[in-house]
């Protein structure tokens, strides 16, 4: 993806290291890995969703985390918000194909989560090495 | 990976849902994409580190927050903790099997990040829609 970005910031400069604090991109991890964040995008990966589906769907979620994650993720251009002109206006969200490509990432991460929770959870010993 | 897991907890019942707040693969997803976590586990995936090459790599972690991941990484499962018998005892840190599986999610995510962070800081207009 290189919507409105000259070819050039692909290879020259583009990529950036999380590691270091002061980089755009450490700021851009801390939001799509923000708790509901990752949640968000991975849920919207099944196609376009109305904000109350979305909220059913990712248990815990507050109306105010979701608007304000929603509203930086389309500020980032990974969503679009859809408004149809209904009375009241019907609104629901969509990946752009940037946002369905980290939505793979993530998708990726959750289900090696959900595939190893119970192993993780069974290792978890109260005899686990503790560090001084 | 199935230690110590009888063979059929990851066949029946094994594949938890990250959706449900009451999940322990919630709580799993949580600290993995923590802000410090996230970054730990992928700093690990080139090999066996000391305390303090982590701590240096890793832009801006206290090392209190590094101490509590480690630890909670290590009951994970992910990480075993390497004690050196120096005087100062020598302490490191290296991913298990399972914990290189992970890993590896997590790099494919900070790759991607990485190498979009240009694009989404430039398509982050201030004329964006808000939400109402």
């Amino acid at each position: 993806m290189a919507v409105g970005v000259p070819d050039n910031a692909r290879t020259t400069g583009a990529r950036r290291d999380v590691f270091d604090k002061d980089c755009p991109a450490r700021t851009i991890l801390d939001k799509v890995t923000s708790r509901w964040g990752v949640l968000i995008l991975a849920a919207l990966r099944d196609g376009p969703m109305r904000f109350h589906i979305v909220r059913d769907r990712i248990g815990g979620i507050s109306e105010k985390m979701l608007s304000q994650n929603l509203r930086t993720f389309t500020e980032y251009g990974l969503m679009i918000r859809i408004v149809e002109p209904t009375v009241p206006p019907r609104v629901s969200y969509e990946l752009t194909p940037m946002g369905h490509e980290l939505a793979e990432q993530l998708r990726g991460l959750l289900d090696w989560v959900g595939a190893h929770a119970e192993e993780i959870v069974a290792l978890r010993a109260p005899s686990a090495a503790r560090i001084s």
